[in-house]
């Protein structure tokens, strides 16, 4: 983070026409924008959604509103522009980078990425969902979609996700690095019956119960209770930190791979823009813990990126905001009292 | 409100590929977008920020961080386009019409409406802020530039306001229609100090004991207590709702306006789009009060209409989203259990 552009944001922020620090989380947006990017006035050029796509073993214990088949049904909705991410990122003039690194069944498309490392992890609430160095290798695919994304050009990169199951995985990681109870952390995700948030509680607890995963290793939590396309996220968010790249974090599961992140790398939550808070009640929990500020507040539960999407224009307006507002100075516009 | 637009909005939203009401708020615009237009596919075509200026004689109780003059140089800066309305306008692809309702000096600029009922408000803490007349005059200002916007082809309006010392007004507005302690309902405005604070609740005190603004008489609360800024973002409002034109509320003042306006007719609340909840402890409890949902938490103070700008973005990608995304049917996307 370049202390300097910082300082020089500030600066300039403080001589446009409104009362100093008026624009709230806009204002925090330019400034971090300026210390990643080491530019005071920050642009914004592409903008990248990178979607990983996982299956969950989990599901077998009846914990999701939709079958298994729904996540390769979906990827090939985005991959055909059908779906919302598509709506939404089209909109915001975004591209998208669509990432097969563990669906249960293999498909097919030229705009695909496959670092597939499984077909859907194992049931958690059986044992470990992957292997320890399946997670690392997840993680790696994660840093290569992300790197390439990068090279290609994209200057602010979002966090989406597809895959059936992944509220009870993200939910379990939340568990693992809390001592909060069960069912102040799950939520009916897609749209789950009270029966099947009953399903999902028990699940969560039996993962919790049989795998212990430890605090302390980020790693031990994402392998045993985690999910690929998580650990995909966490290698995106880290690679994008690595490069100086803002990330912007979608829902509960992106904001789930942010907290495997944060805990890897601390530094990265520097380089992690948050989105909006969902409907499901361990979001909130998750933000307070990275220490991030969500400026949507729109009770989404889809995920896909979509909320990240709808960011994307608000990070836009900053910049324009930044670069074209006249300063007291140049208005004529006297200052405070 | 056109139930069967509003019926057929659902439908065609349940067939997207998304789980049913997974995208919270976004859906809620579209139903309401849908029963205001009559259309179960509403577009929306041109935006406009009505930007109401005028100024408050209760600045000379020490209530405001800025001096007076500030109105007036703030309003030509909107003219020249150098405020942040100004860029997040432009951003937006929206355009602004700025009106001087009440601003205590004579400015003069080609695109400046002029519709002064009078020059500032008197200073409620000693008496009535205007008249009775002068404040449904300054409603009918409104209405009439509200109104000829919408006959120049706007198919979307927002709420924006300039006048030093209008968060005292708006204050006294909501204090005299609820309550709760007056603390509670009372802010920093643009950055006064704790002095200040203490002084702006003086006043606001002062001018209740002395005016009594009768709650069940909203004209009687306007006139006495309120702005001519807010008496004509109290006539947008209403002419908005009369034309069934949609209206993006924006902050404390706007809100305050709009508090009015559904207490003058409460089926106006429903042409209502909350944008945005600033930092004005108030402005939250007047949100609540009309039953609106805001959906940008940026910590924001400005006014101006800068939130219901930033808004127009998520009020545009929700048409996009009802218009462009695939089916289940279309998509070969599997259904919920």
């Amino acid at each position: 983070i370049n202390e300097d552009a910082v300082a020089h944001a500030q600066q300039r922020l403080d001589s446009l026409t409104k009362p100093p620090g008026s624009l709230g989380i806009l204002e925090d947006i330019i400034k971090q924008l300026a210390g990643i990017t080491g530019q005071a006035i920050p642009k914004i050029g592409k903008k990248t959604v990178i979607i990983m796509a996982a299956d969950h073993g989990v599901v077998e214990e009846g914990v999701s509103a939709f079958p298994q088949e729904v996540t390769p049904q979906m990827v090939m909705n985005f991959l055909n522009g059908g779906a919302a991410i598509n709506v939404l990122a089209r909109h915001a003039g975004a591209d998208i980078a669509c990432c097969d690194i563990g669906i249960a069944t293999d498909i097919s498309h030229p705009n695909l990425i496959v670092k597939k490392i499984k077909y859907g992890t194992d049931n958690m609430a059986k044992g470990p969902a992957m292997s320890r160095n399946e997670a690392i290798a997840a993680i790696e695919g994660g840093i290569s979609v992300a790197t390439a994304q990068i090279s290609n050009g994209s200057t602010l990169l979002a966090t989406g996700e597809m895959g059936i199951g992944n509220t009870t995985a993200s939910s379990a990681i939340l568990a693992a690095f809390s001592n909060l109870p069960l069912r102040q952390l799950i939520g009916r995700g897609t749209g789950i019956s009270p029966c099947g948030l009953s399903a999902k509680e028990i699940a969560i607890q039996k993962a919790i119960d049989i795998n212990k995963p430890d605090p302390a290793d980020p790693i031990d939590v994402l392998h045993k209770v985690g999910g690929l396309e998580i650990a995909g996220l966490t290698g995106t968010i880290l690679a994008a930190a690595a490069h100086k790249v803002p990330v912007v974090i979608d829902g509960f599961i992106s904001t789930a791979a942010a907290l495997i992140a944060g805990k890897l790398e601390p530094k990265a939550v520097q380089y992690m823009i948050a989105s909006h808070v969902s409907e499901e009640p361990g979001h909130s929990i998750m933000l307070d813990m990275l220490g991030l500020h969500p400026m949507l507040h729109m009770r989404m539960r889809l995920g896909e990126g979509t909320g990240a999407a709808l960011a994307f224009h608000i990070i836009d307006a900053v910049t324009h905001i930044q670069a074209e507002m006249a300063t007291f100075e140049s208005a004529g516009v006297s200052t405070a009292f």
